[in-house]
């Protein structure tokens, strides 16, 4: 099922801006590396293209972004980016990472309209006739290449300073105790609003928008970074990363499966913990719960998922979403002009805050 | 199979007594980070005791022994170990990430003589009667296991030198990378010598031997490491690091299963590339060829595993392997003298050497 009527939001240039000039340190540093490893075994080379070819395979970029514009709030305009293109880089290296292993856990086929690294290298095993199951092999490859990323991640952040070391580690013990809730929330069907607003808290508000923006933020000023504005960011990023979350609930079950790069309703065949879900369960009556009942179901059909949407539109559980995503929105940039930033950044923040809420893919 | 005559050799205390600090280093990091989780939610704290089971399971702490004598080649014997132990808990929890991705990829069922934490959590979704495929969500939960312990060995080194860094950075990427080839090469069938001793550079004499001890220098002297001194640890490290693989390869046909706290004959049944099955093959007649040809099937019996073993008995591999040992042994206990130590830690090198490529466990 397609929105009948989302007009593509334009990409906001702060955000294309840097995306931009992070797939160019994405790919220089990628290179050399493959460059490096091909030189001592071609099959080590091998691995590093896996990964090169998941990172360049398009990505919005986002956490690089608030990185980036984390900076701007403590380093003037005309400032040396490198720290912080380094610090988005390994953001979206580490964002790689997630993906790769959060697609063996879900058992995606498909991500960015490309087969997946464990799907890919099941298929090799098969036609290159190799020994063992191709299951078990392309699992193994995929969980490889995704520590490759993250180790390659952590590399990009060495030689920083301490501030935002503390923070990096912390955000990767978040991101994964949020993954560890979220899959094991989606097993044991513990489906009601608390849980998903707490997974929605680790993966989205903090992991994509709160530490990316506070981190940005220490890259230039480390310990000396005022309390006050760190506060400020996350006030800023913890209601818009639940927006953030909200409307990827929307788009997993409503969204254009070719713009976005994967199939819908994946969440719902999987049992994820949703605010959308949790509404729609609340609020339906008997007959409709039977209908939500199927949720988590690896075999919904089209027609299943679309029955499924029915129910969540009748209970008014997506007009509330979406406006949860409003209010949300308009509550994190309330909290813009106390943050007291040049014109420049306080536009991007805004603007940033807008095509998170309102994208299609 | 069991070797007949193998007396347990002394784990000399220069391992024990490092090992027994790092049991408490660990033991206090994993229990402030679970009372921490259990608070927010016992749901996270979940995670962190499933990596502390993982962790507190035993284990030899090679690594840690290695990087604690390292750092005594640069610090003197009364110098504050704080850094040191710090760095060796990182590296134990670096191993238990390897060990647990390993053992997905492995499919390994039994770890320290304890279920692995894939299979444990399989059998958790069943008997909770929870949703979804048990292999699936038993593989998930081990991949955000391993993940954490990944990120949280790194964030035990956050703030180290600069030159400690870049060594922790490089021995991760070896040391995925060598997995990489091993996982590959097992598929592929690239049984060959060379290929061999390239994953044993990677996964045993870099990783377990060189790059811990050479840590372990800079912990104290960072870029001012004298490069003789690391690379007098390095002509120390690879000899020994083959031959602890060596030893490690025999002990998977022949060893004991209880004492290694896994099954034997695994490395065949996965079809593990070792310089053991690679002299035997180079050694072997047609007949014999026959028998090594089964090497990679999941379903060896302990009958097939013997008829292997004999292989490599009668055409001379084994006793090869235990020359090539003993060769090694020798190669790196020469290099200690030059490297100009203080008596207890040159004792201490020779010790673990010994140590290393004797061990029945």
């Amino acid at each position: 099922m397609t929105a009948p009527s989302s007009p593509t939001p334009a990409v906001p240039t702060e955000l294309t801006s840097v995306a931009a000039k992070i797939e160019v340190r994405l790919e220089e540093f990628l290179a050399e590396e493959s460059a490096r490893w091909h030189d001592v075994d071609p099959r080590l080379g091998e691995a590093i293209d896996l990964l090169a070819g998941v990172l360049t395979g398009g990505g919005k970029r986002l956490r690089a972004a608030f990185c980036y514009w984390g900076w701007r709030t403590t380093a003037s305009a005309g400032a040396d980016d490198a720290a912080a293109l380094d610090a988005g880089a390994a953001f979206e290296l580490l964002q790689a990472f997630a993906l790769i292993h959060d697609d063996i856990m879900d058992d995606s086929a498909v991500r960015r309209n490309r087969p997946t690294i464990h799907t890919a290298q099941a298929a090799r095993l098969a036609s290159e006739g190799w020994h063992g199951e191709g299951r078990r092999y392309g699992e193994g490859v995929a969980i490889l290449v995704g520590d490759l990323a993250h180790a390659y991640a952590d590399g990009l952040l060495s030689s920083t300073n301490a501030a935002t070391r503390r923070l990096w580690d912390d955000l990767r013990i978040e991101l994964n105790l949020g993954q560890y809730l979220d899959l094991r929330s989606a097993a044991s069907g513990d489906l009601d609003s608390a849980t998903a607003e707490q997974v929605s808290m680790y993966k989205s508000a903090l992991y994509t928008i709160v530490r990316p923006l506070q981190l940005g933020a220490c890259l230039a000023t480390g310990d000396d970074t005022p309390a006050e504005l760190l506060r400020g960011l996350d006030s800023y990023g913890r209601p818009l990363g639940r927006a953030f979350q909200l409307r990827d609930d929307l788009l997993g079950v409503i969204g254009d499966a070719e713009r976005l790069g994967k199939p819908v309703g994946e969440d719902l065949r999987e049992g994820k913990p949703t605010e959308l879900l949790a509404v729609a369960h609340e609020r339906a009556d008997d007959e409709q719960r039977e209908v939500l009942a199927t949720v988590g179901r690896r075999d919904l059909s089209a027609e299943d998922v679309d029955d499924i949407v029915a129910v969540m539109t009748k209970t008014g559980a997506m007009a509330e979403i979406e406006r949860r995503i409003a209010d949300l929105v308009a509550q994190a940039r309330q909290t813009i002009v106390a943050l007291d930033l040049d014109e420049a950044t306080e536009a991007a923040l805004d603007a940033l805050a807008d095509y998170v809420s309102t994208r299609n893919s």
